[in-house]
């Protein structure tokens, strides 16, 4: 058997890499520290570097390759989508919404600053990603780098993400039938998830509608298994493991899945969403592997 | 003497012609009461509509008169600007903020709602800011759209109207020098006062650097003359007169031109700048006859 040429490296070298990638563009993008206001640039750089997962610019990244888009433009619309999603984690953690004290293993940013410098944070970083994703030039055609601010705008807006989290407070210690939970996680974390896919996508050229409906499945359902095993994962392990306080949904009586099903249950049915992504990006064949393997990923981490 | 055909409407007229189309467009902007999740949608419309001089609104329409822009464009861009201003007023009245209660005649969102909501309200109105200005087809000119959409994040952000928050609440309670007082309020409200003139002029064509130079010596001019009558009218009017809490700066321990200079000498300073303004657009000609009256009406409003 011949040696193979240039293997791909596999899944855990390549996620360092964009984690890497995200961090040193991030760093980047944010105003350095020394730039007045100092206090305000120090505590968005405590908030946005060093910790995270990166998932959502996994998925723009695994989404660009699928179609072959260009890295540097991809990093650009990654780093956009993460300043949003770090935005809504400073301010979810407040005092006023989660009042959380631990983020990425370390203080929130209002407990490590205070809840007014973590309020004007979270409203600068959402800025930043515009301003990120506006740079002129980004894209060589400016009208789908219009549609790439367009879907950010949508998916961050109060019918995406801040419409979800408004209905996560209307329904803290309410009971929520299954259909009730989904619409709310398929606006608190799955509009994100989906812009994340789709940014990536359209960093290359435009895509015909067969492709984006094609991806939007894929993210739909990769979005609500990541959400079953973020209620898993926060019922069964350990703080010191997520880097967040771990059982903190239960205490605070919100609707969870494992208030609807058993931690098995659940887990099955993250298994059976991951398929439905697999078959939905089918078509793409083997340039959407790292999209396939951030689909197993998502039900098989533990942090 | 011949009668004078179609004349100008006053100053008066006009300006309420443009706040009533701004009125009509928000109104228009803004998801539906009816729409999910209703309470957020109800908050962002409390916070929004009904109230407000509309001051940046006016400014983008006197830009874009100037250049000759089209003005269902300009309205966007209008509606765009305000967005960004109500999102900051909601968050600055926050607890953790200026904690107030009255704003524009009536309780603060967070009064009326709660904190959770209010805090929600205004991020969500950043991204419908973002999202209105990427709508396709806003200009025919999608590298314009684009440089509109850079600005406006631009100025919204840290190194702007985030930035001069962030300022403003180092500040408090210490004697702040002329310059610094002025370096913050050149970022908390001048950034966007800026916005709102260059995006009202680049909703038309693209603007030769001369025109833009002019154009943002006026807005800077403007901006200060605004903040210092700001200061004054805050001292002086009463809660009734203003449709928000009067002598909360001094209360508060906020550095003011009042500390640093008299009543009598604010007002002088004010129609300094007035002149500055005003010499800034002398090119303009008769085109310009809104951005002066602004400028005019800037330092003799009562409210």
């Amino acid at each position: 058997m011949p040696p193979k040429m240039n293997p791909a490296p596999d899944f855990a070298v390549w996620s360092r890499d964009v984690q890497a990638r995200t961090e040193h563009a991030l760093a980047a993008l944010l105003p350095a520290a020394a730039i007045a206001p100092m206090r305000l640039h120090a505590a968005m750089r405590y908030a946005v570097l060093g910790g995270g997962k990166r998932v959502r610019p996994m998925l723009a990244f695994a989404a660009g390759e699928a179609v072959g888009a260009a890295p540097e433009r991809v990093l650009t619309v990654a780093c956009a989508v993460e300043l949003i999603h770090v935005y809504s984690l400073t301010h979810d953690d407040l005092p006023s919404m989660d009042n959380d004290d631990l983020r990425r293993g370390k203080p929130t940013c209002h407990r490590e600053y205070d809840e007014a410098t973590a309020l004007l944070v979270g409203d600068a970083l959402q800025s930043l990603a515009f301003e990120a994703l506006a740079r002129p030039g980004l894209h060589p055609d400016a009208a789908v780098q219009l549609e790439l601010l367009h879907l950010l705008a949508r998916a961050a807006g109060s019918r995406g993400m801040a419409g979800g989290q408004a209905v996560d407070l209307d329904s803290t210690g309410k009971t929520l039938e299954l259909a009730e939970l989904e619409f709310m996680h398929i606006h608190k974390t799955g509009a994100l998830i989906r812009a994340a896919v789709l940014l990536g996508a359209l960093a290359g050229d435009r895509l015909d509608s067969e492709a984006r409906e094609a991806l939007e499945r894929y993210a739909k359902a990769i979005g609500l298994a990541f959400q079953v095993m973020d209620d898993v994962l926060d019922a069964q392990a350990s703080t010191a493991t997520l880097g967040k306080t771990a059982g903190k949904d239960a205490a605070q009586g919100k609707a969870t899945y494992l208030t609807l099903m058993s931690a098995r249950e659940a887990r099955d049915y993250a298994r059976e969403l991951t398929d439905t992504a697999l078959a939905a990006i089918a078509p793409f064949g083997a340039r959407a592997s790292r999209l396939a393997e951030l689909a197993r990923f998502v039900v098989e981490r533990s942090f």
